[in-house]
Formats: C-alpha cells, structure tokens, sequence
C-alpha cells in the first residue's frame, strides 16, 4: 500500500480561487480541504455535522449569534452543528478544513458561492 | 452557546511531556490532539480507524512496512487503519492527531508507552 505525504503549502499553490475548499487529506470518512477565502461568505449553517476550522495563513473572522471569533495562524475552531455562522476575510487568508466527506461549503443556505467539491489528491 | 477558539501554540506551552496526546479539540465523535515527541515509539496499529499526522513544528518520521515517511511543518498523512507504524523524531517535534476520541496511542501494541487520555480544553 503507498501512503503518500501531503504538503500543505504545495496544495495551495496550486489553486487561487476563494470560497472553493480542495480536498487534501482523507480519514475515515472525513476530509481534510484547504481553502482560499478573501471577503465575505454567506451566513450559513450545517444542520448535521461539526466543522473545524483550523487557519493556515492570515485571519479568519467568522461572526456567529454570539459575536465574532477572530483566528489567525495556528488557531482553530469548531463551530457546532446547527450553529448559524458567516466567514469573512479583509484579506486572503488560508483555511485547514475538518469535516465528513460531502458536506457542501454553503450548508443549508446554497446560492452562487456553493462549489463542486475538488479534490488535488 | 459559547465557542472558544483554540491557539495551538498556547495548548503546547502547557505541557512538556513526550508522546503523552492532549486534546484540543472536538468533531462530532473525533477529537484534534497535540502531542510533543521525541525519540522513537513503539511500533502499532489501529485496526478500528485511519489515523491523521499534521506536524507543526520540527520533523517527524513514521517508519511503515513499505518505508519511512519524513514530513516537516505544515505537512501531513493519514496512516490508513491497520498499517503498523511507528513515529520518530530526533529532535522534539510538535504534531496534531486527528482520530475518534477514545482512540489509545499506542493501538493494539499496549505497553509502558500508553497514555491515559488527557483535555486541555
């Protein structure tokens, strides 16, 4: 069986998009996305699952019903299920995602930002 | 509800100790966990779950039956379930664990090197 590394700065160097997670690691059945963000997302929330969000480069603000939460570099979060919640970036920033395979970027909000999912491995 | 973000750097400036794993997050039933290594562990396996390395800082070795694998910062891999591996650093490496909570460390190996499970959050 080959087991092959992933290099997390080579993965973003591949791609430039924002609001378009990337498939980079696989555990069980979860993913592991990197993901682009610049501006705002839209508020959205994932009725079924858990998402982690773990900032690779540059800040994240996600704004949730209680207030912000503000990451930079080597902070993470997990906002729970069926938590509303709107990422935004001033400026590009480099996102770790944690979450089961399928789960679409935009939840149960859709609309233009919803992306195919993409995987670079 | 309160969400708390996570600094990874303040979590490992709580402890010193090697290849004991200290929670620092939660996904559903997976939980996000540092832990400090140095020197060689044991060789093992988890039969029940694939297993995902993120090293943060220094460098990491995982001897597996097709080779060793060396993954520096911001690199990683996911040991698939029932590949015996064992983890090494020569100097003290700083990684992140993704797995099911209630996953031992030392797998189906056992032995001095098995950590009860410790939260830091």
């Amino acid at each position: 069986m080959r087991i092959d590394k992933v290099n997390l700065d080579e993965m973003l160097s591949r791609f430039g998009d924002h609001w378009s997670p990337k498939t980079v690691g696989r555990l069980n059945d979860y993913e592991l996305k990197v993901v682009k963000v610049q501006g705002e997302f839209v508020w959205h929330q994932h009725d079924e699952t858990d998402e982690v969000f773990l900032v690779l480069d540059g800040e994240l603000t996600i704004d949730t019903p209680n207030g912000p939460i503000v990451l930079g570099p080597r902070e993470t979060v997990t906002i729970p299920r069926g938590v509303p919640h709107r990422p935004s970036a001033e400026t590009e920033a480099s996102i770790l995602l944690i979450e089961p395979a399928g789960v679409v970027n935009t939840g149960e909000a859709g609309g233009p930002l919803t992306a195919s999912p993409e995987s670079l491995i």
